[in-house]
């Protein structure tokens, strides 16, 4: 593509349809049994709270996910295929997130947040630990930029293995709260436009161990329209014959942007989730 | 599924994204070398005419594929992809295929049959060669049903290994000329109505060599409806995450509707395609 080698990590086919599930079973596995007996809470609408479902039924792990009121029907029956408890608790996920938590210290539960947890990023980064053994050497990667979570974990990895690697973070324009506090030089309270990238919006938390993190691992730092997510959307799917959600056509949408200046390069596009809602698929096409 | 153990074999992933890739590839190897140097004509509109397009380039074989008036841009787009020529002849394939027999005949070129061929169908039966090297034996397997290039290929190579596998027939209710023939004893001159399942469309060659194949080889033949088809192919989509053609969803609806009879087996479904009109897709969803 554009002259440049470009290979795929697919994890549109994770178990639960994300690359969450890897943090989110990181972490569970980290927990003492007396911690696992007490239970686990996180507050997610989203692929975190199926990836930490997914985890909790697997290792028999009791707890809740809490989501917000205005939570997609479609999201909360992927978190209860995995028989997980789901209470719907505030009026959106700041709400939600600020009920779990202190639900989780009233009754001594362990609160699993989806980015802001060691455990968490390290599990993340499993995917640039399969990506070294997958592929030789390559130059850049491209990955979606939320809480910074998945950037953290593969870029810390990558750059231990290749400090030369390039890390292109790639965030979509509506709601690009991490790319503008890496600038700022601190964190930034910033609202978010709606995007179709939903698998990376929400705030920053204040004091999240992402920031440092991202602020020493990001090279390059692209921004994309909803319109190019959009179409690098509907192009992926038509080319691949795959299904994959806006979060994942995020760096897709910003090599198409800049692969002029990646000729050949060998670049690796890390395709984060599948999990789009088929009435917004029926929407974009 | 339904207390069976099902496997999916996934030709959507396949080279063209169809199986159909297998059968061209495998004609246009046998080939002699004076026959390669005059060419290959195909009708297609559809997957043999981008697997054979495939092949054309791959092996440097001149040649031409003809669509009829009406096929579709997106097609003729995938054709023209592999820098095959295509040309618009009659108003439908039955028109298109008498047209390209023609030319072929006057001009010393092969005519490549979709599936009336002993070399089609033995290149599709490869998909048979991999069931046996990638799943210890199983009890059924599923198989959408058109000329019957595919059955006959998969179904005889799977025989051969293991008499006792059964072999199920899937036809789309609005175009079963196949399931009717055998039915009936004899090749039928059958209309077909409109199906979501276009890759299977089509009448039946007089004395075709599948006839007696797919006589032989149907354990049990199954006939779905354009709302199953439908329903399946969502559902698969939906739970999956990949896409599929309408083709690929008819052994889907056809295992579901069967399913309880199917207990305690060990299940493959061929999902033989990906090439689903985006349009299409919309439609559906």
């Amino acid at each position: 593509m554009g002259n440049a080698e470009v290979y795929l990590k697919l994890e549109n086919f994770q178990l639960t349809g994300s690359f969450k599930v890897r943090g989110a079973l990181n972490k569970l596995l980290t927990l003492s049994e007396a911690e696992k007996a007490m239970g686990v809470v996180a507050a997610s609408s989203g692929n975190h709270g199926a990836g930490l479902a997914y985890g909790m039924n697997k290792l028999g792990i009791p707890g809740s996910v809490f989501v917000p009121q205005d939570a997609s029907p479609s999201k909360l029956d992927l978190i209860r295929g995995y028989k997980v408890e789901v209470s719907h608790h505030g009026k959106d996920c700041v709400e939600a997130e600020a009920f779990a938590r202190t639900y989780a210290a009233q009754y001594g539960m362990t609160y699993i947040s989806p980015y802001n947890d060691p455990d968490v990023i390290a599990g993340q980064g499993t995917v640039g630990v399969e990506l070294t053994e997958q592929l030789d050497q390559f130059d850049a990667i491209f990955i979606a930029l939320g809480g910074g979570g998945l950037l953290s974990g593969v870029g810390r990895l990558l750059k231990s293995h290749n400090p030369e690697v390039e890390i292109v973070a790639c965030s979509p324009e509506n709601s690009a709260v991490m790319h503008h506090s890496i600038n700022a030089g601190k964190i930034l309270d910033m609202a978010s436009l709606p995007t179709l990238s939903d698998g990376t919006t929400g705030g920053l938390e204040a004091g999240s161990m992402t920031f440092s993190l991202c602020r020493t691992l990001v090279d390059t730092s692209i921004l994309v329209t909803e319109q190019e997510i959009s179409e690098a959307l509907i192009r992926f799917i038509s080319e691949h014959h795959m299904l994959i959600e806006g979060a994942a056509a995020v760096p897709v949408a910003a090599f198409s942007q800049h692969m002029g200046a990646y000729k050949g390069k060998r670049i690796v596009l890390l395709i984060c989730g599948a999990n789009i809602d088929l009435q917004t698929l029926k929407t974009l096409l």
